[in-house]
């Protein structure tokens, strides 16, 4: 997908949502758990239920590992679901990998080949060659970590480097590596004070926003100072969505929360003559 | 496993040798390709011919997750085989994973409960709360990226932060995390020379170096620079080892390449009395 076709799936949807499955089956409805695939069946009606008011979906790949095959095999179900009922949707393998030259390249093709994600996230520590095997696939995206929205941020991606915050050199330095047209980053919405700082660096990049919602970044602050001409934003929910409900009325309660992030989407998007 | 119970396995098998498994079908010899499952073949034989001369073995999850549902299967059996037949041995998952809080919880918990792996490779860029949740086991392992082999270690690692090189920024930081007697961390054998400046920050812990063999790292002096009074290192060969042969001798190349390096091994331990 292009970013010209995300951008115009985002003024289509009017908005700018993606929703995060973050599956726990602790938390889950307890009438799914008797489901021959309890994940499955309620990633389903998760993606069914907020598939109009979003335009991404984000499967946490640790909530699927966590249950090993059986995991694996539900995760592979669920890329094929969105990518057969909702095609232009954008989605992204949260799987946070990183590794070198060959190994990178292996995990790319399990991400963007064996399944159809159109995106996954990965992590910067390694550098270029840990980086640019992501950015091979024409269509496809690395989403790499640069401030994220956990106070671990503050251990090592706040701090100095060069004379500069390190988040800020990842940035700039990505934006070198071969293929940086297909780099996307993520910016926790918790940091949204710092998304003016990172719009300098890389203007044009759209921006996978996690932390609205269940960890409390403010929506309108990030639209704000976060977004470009093609709206450039992917803001993800998890938990405040999928965990809206708790009985057997989880998916309409989901869609009431995936609604009202849209509504004030739809406003922003309005107000700066995006749509 | 207490690094105590893995100290004496090094002193039982006279090595500090890690077989690491990348195991790609196009590399694997071609008469295993008929086998229902040619990567748990090949997984097998090359553990039985190397576990004599071994002492931990790291399977690399990305050349699993290339081949979908099969390939984590594939995972799940050799970790299974590992730990039935060689039980000593220290197996260790490397995923080089790296999320938050609940995440990093579901990560721990696939490869430390739903499978018995004995460490997993983590990544710190996210900082404290994407590493702590992996160091709450008992007699499990993080095991940290610090200085890596490739390239790419220049891009950010070795810059400098606060004053010093971010690898040992990550070192110092981590060390003061909750249970830090659970980590563990990577550095490169082709970074040797920074071996000695690592043993003054983390005197106790125990390093995993790859990049001896293919990549050209030398023993001699990993070993020289980087043991301690527990040898305190376990040196991984990959490549060098399991595609030593393309025939039907594929086992028994690898094993004279594993016992090569185990009679190296053999020697520095012998003559630094840690026998």
């Amino acid at each position: 997908m292009s970013t010209t076709a995300l951008f115009k799936h985002i003024q289509a949807q009017k908005s700018y949502l993606c929703v995060g499955l973050d599956i726990d089956l602790d938390k889950v409805p307890q009438h799914l758990l008797k489901a021959e695939d309890p994940i499955f069946e309620f990633a389903k009606a998760i993606i069914d239920a907020t598939a109009p008011y979003a335009v991404a979906f984000k499967p946490n790949l640790a909530f699927f590992e966590t249950y090993g095959v059986s995991g694996w095999q539900a995760l592979e179900k669920t890329i094929r679901y969105i990518k057969t009922n909702y095609p232009k949707h954008f989605a992204i393998a949260d799987a946070k990998r990183g590794d070198i030259g060959n190994t990178a390249t292996r995990y790319a093709k399990a991400f963007f080949e064996q399944m159809n994600f159109d995106a996954v996230t990965i992590a910067p520590y390694m550098g270029r060659d840990a980086v640019e095997p992501f950015l091979a696939f024409d269509g496809k995206y690395g989403i790499l970590l640069a401030l994220t929205s956990n106070p671990g941020a503050a251990d090592f991606q706040k701090k100095t480097l060069d004379g500069k915050p390190l988040f800020t050199k990842v940035l700039a330095t990505a934006s070198s590596w071969d293929n940086a047209h297909n780099l996307m980053y993520v910016v926790g919405a918790t940091q949204a004070e710092a998304l003016h700082q990172i719009r300098a660096i890389v203007p044009n990049a759209f921006l996978l926003v996690p932390g609205v919602g269940a960890q409390g970044g403010d929506l309108n602050h990030v639209f704000a100072q976060g977004h470009n001409a093609q709206c450039g934003l992917l803001v993800n929910a998890s938990r405040s969505i999928i965990y809206a409900g708790s009985d057997e009325q989880f998916a309409s309660a989901a869609a009431q929360q995936a609604v009202q992030l849209q509504q004030q989407m739809e406003v922003h998007l309005t107000e700066n003559n995006l749509l």
